[in-house]
Order: structure tokens, then C-alpha cells, then sequence
């Protein structure tokens, strides 16, 4: 049986998007915390499912630091379109409801909603876990937002479902597994560190444009130690092993300190509605 | 009385921020939601003190698209340096503390002082709240990680100070006036969407290298409502009317569907220790 990795409490939006990828057969192990659930991969888990960008919020920040530094390889990417749902204990009216908890990041892409409904919001470090926490306090003036799987797992009601406002609400994950058991892919991360001169930057993106070689994401990050600079983590199109690829990890290597690759994949399926 | 708009609860690192730069006779508005911190620069304050960057974490993203979206102008820049404290009820010693509540980025933070120490973290929607709430639930066996103008605003110990693993821990706040407010700069921020094609970032940063202007900082953020596609973020050196910078603006709206001058201002002064 395989066990994959989840960030998040049980429910959480990484164990939906696992489960859709994996399917119900797999063991998901809950990880509150990235970086434990970056060791647990090739050693309790044979794979991870980690957020790294969501299309509203941007950047998983603590992932990116994670690919850094660990030796994990990404094999793999998944997109999942996220759904907010309003959940309640059972037998809660709706009109009962007046504070309403969840990350706060949840709370601000409901806001529309929660505005209309005169609803108090209280934030809470966690999606699943705000159902679990009005679940174990038994709650009945409140409810929490957070994704249908927390629903069902605590055996909760859904009292509103896709109550977000922007309903093009996207997480992309990576999946993790241990080096050397990737594929031949289409997709491949990778991250630098810049030699320290102006136009170093500049100098680093002519590393692609010369050898024909897409861009689909560029994300900077602070160096650990080192303030205002920086590591830059690019997603281009093409496999590792690719001559024009190689080309420009070549050239790359002349204006940076350190290149690494973090792996090659196959695009994730875009998600329809 | 000038008053100031900053972020978080009273006592929030944005306030020790706030306060090294406007003084004990400012008058000091605290804003739990950036959105509404924005609104209120202009109107109810004079003045908003709002992260943007911390060394470690990395840029502070609702900052981001305020400034993108709002009328607000950066009008000056400020470093602080962050030292976390565990704080608690006074007259409780170290010896009783066995849970420890703050942001998880906070918690993260001072990983291995929580760890050394065998406390349980618990992750809390924000560093002064923890205090606050430690302090009206009279907790005995707990203790919060804030700044110590959390522990002073509410009356509390502190137990232990500088317990962040690493001591280069700074964040960058940016300070926002209403438009037309600000003075002649040495430092600009900016703000672009790019033309979709292959290489247009590479051209962009072209737009800078041809004209002599530095970056010192680029962020990448998505573009709502449009998955996948980014808004970039620069800061560069010079002011807005400087001449090789108004050259550079113009080669760059060759290749951008729009651009937005945040502001100029003076560069903040580097913190020592």
C-alpha cells in the first residue's frame, strides 16, 4: 500500500488533492508541519503531497525554503480547484451561525460572502482543523470554512458549499518521492543563487532566452542568514536531459553561486469549471 | 498628533516599528486586516506602517496586492530588527511553562530554544494576540513568543529574550501617505504585468540593464482572477524622475500590458547587531 505524505491535518486540502491523485487505498499521514513531512518522505512515506503556489495567494513559502535544502526530488505536479464549504455540527441551522473560523487565508477569499451574511470571522491557524476544533468544543453558534473532505471526516454538515469569491481558486502541488525515482518529464524546477553584481538577473534569464528554453514561473526567496539576498526558483518547459535545457543550465552556471535541480515532471492536467 | 495605521494588534511588531520611527506622541491605530489598514491611510491616519518583507519569511503577499490595488503612496522605508521574547503571566516562572502559543512563523522561528526547552507550540493567529489572550485567560502553565512591546503594552513578563535561532531576522516595512505626499527619493518600487509571450520578463529586465538602473528586489505575485499569469514587483535605485529611470519606465512599457509607480522614497537605514 502506498503512503503518501499530506501537509495540514487530516481533511486538508493536500489530502484531497493526494486522494485524487492517489486514490482511496493509499495511507495518508497528516504533517502540521512542512518541514517533518519533508523528512518523512523516502522514510515513513514513499511519496508527499505539498502546496507549493495557490493562484489567489501566491507562493508556499516554507516549501520553496524545503526544496532548498532537502534532497527530496519533485515527481510530479497536481492542480486542485479549492472549494470552500461553510460546515457546522449536525442539526446547526444556518441562522444560528455567528462567528465563523478559519485560516485566514480562507476568511479573506470568503469575504464576500461572510459580509453578506452578517458573519463574524475569527482566525484560526488551520482549515480542517477549525471543523475539528468546533466539532470537540461542540459548537452551535459557529462554523468553519474549510474543504468538503474535513466535512466528511469529522462527520460534519455542509451548511453552504463554493462559497469563495473568486471561484478561480487553484492550488498547485508538488509531489515528492526520494532521488532517482523520477520519470522523464516536460516541466523541470530548479533554483539559484546569484553571483552579486547588477544585471546578474538579467544575465541569468539570457541563460533560457538564448537556448529557446520557456519560463513558466520565476519566484524569489531570501537567503537564510544572508538578508536582501535572495535564491530564485524558475519552473521552465522541457526535461533536464534535454540538449537546450543543458545548454542553458551551462550558461546558467557562470553568474550564479550554486544550481540546483529540484526535478523533472509532467505538467499537471489543467482543472475544468 | 500625527496617527499612524499599523498592522496587527496593539503591541505588533508593526507598532515597535512605528513607534521607532514616529515617536512616543504619535497616536498609534491598529489594524488586524491589511486591507483595512490600507483604506484608513489617507483618511483616519496620516500615515500606515505595513511589512512588506521579513528576512527570513520572505514578502509579506496581502502588502503586495494592496499597494497594487490601492491610491496609497509609499513615502518611506523601515528595518527592524525582530526579537522574539517568551513572555507570560507575571510572577509565573520558566519552570511551570509547558505550552507555547504565537504565530507559526514566530513559533518557527525559535524552534530550537521551544525544543532545548521540551515546550509543546501551539499555533496562534498572531505574536501580541497570544499575549493577550495568555493574559485574559490567566494561564499559568503557558507562555507567548512577541516582541516586547506586546509584554509591556499588557503588563506581562519576560521570561527570556532573543530566543529566534537566528539573529539576522529583520523585516522591511514600507510607509504609505495618500498620494502627492511624498518627497524626492533615492530607491523606487514599482509595479508590471507583463505581455504574455516567451522572454517578455527577460526584456523587461533589459528596460532596467539598458538604462544603468540597479533592482535590487523583484517579486513575483499571481494576477487575480487569471491563474498562472504574475504581476511583478521591482524595487530599483534612483527616484522616479531620475532620468535614466524615466528611460527605463518607457523602454518597459513596450513590453507590459500595464505599470504602476508605487512610490520613491529615502532608503531605509541598515540595522546594526
Amino acid at each position: 500500500m502506498q503512503r503518501v505524505a499530506i501537509y495540514g491535518e487530516a481533511g486538508s486540502y493536500s489530502e484531497q488533492a493526494a486522494r485524487e491523485r492517489f486514490g482511496k487505498d493509499a495511507e495518508y499521514l497528516p504533517y502540521p508541519y512542512i518541514s517533518d513531512l519533508f523528512k518523512a518522505v523516502g522514510s515513513k512515506a514513499d511519496f508527499g503531497m505539498v502546496p507549493i503556489e495557490n493562484s489567489i495567494e501566491g507562493g508556499v513559502t516554507q516549501t520553496y525554503d524545503e526544496l532548498l535544502a532537502s534532497k527530496v526530488q519533485i515527481v510530479g505536479e497536481h492542480i486542485l480547484r479549492i472549494k470552500h464549504c461553510l460546515i457546522a455540527n449536525p442539526g446547526v441551522p444556518i441562522e444560528r451561525i455567528r462567528r465563523v473560523y478559519s485560516h485566514p487565508q480562507a476568511l479573506g477569499q470568503c469575504k464576500a460572502y461572510l459580509q453578506r451574511h452578517r458573519l463574524e470571522t475569527i482566525p484560526y491557524y488551520d482549515t480542517a482543523g477549525s471543523v475539528r476544533m468546533i466539532r470537540d468544543d461542540q459548537l452551535v453558534d459557529a462554523a468553519a470554512v474549510a474543504g468538503e473532505r474535513a466535512a466528511a471526516l469529522y462527520r460534519m454538515s455542509i451548511l453552504a458549499r463554493d462559497i469563495e469569491t473568486d471561484k478561480r481558486n487553484y492550488t498547485r502541488f508538488f509531489i515528492l518521492a526520494k532521488r532517482g525515482s523520477g520519470e522523464r518529464g516536460d516541466k523541470t524546477s530548479i533554483v539559484f543563487m546569484l553571483k552579486s553584481y547588477p544585471g546578474a538577473l538579467y544575465h541569468a534569464l539570457d541563460a533560457f532566452a538564448y537556448n529557446k528554453v520557456n519560463l513558466t514561473h520565476i519566484l524569489s526567496r531570501p537567503v537564510l542568514g544572508k538578508p536582501w539576498q535572495y535564491n530564485f526558483y524558475l519552473d521552465i518547459e522541457g526535461d533536464g536531459n534535454d540538449p537546450n535545457v543543458r545548454g542553458a543550465l551551462r550558461m546558467l552556471k557562470k553568474v550564479t553561486i550554486s544550481v540546483k535541480v529540484l526535478g523533472s515532471y509532467k505538467k499537471a492536467k489543467p482543472v475544468e469549471e
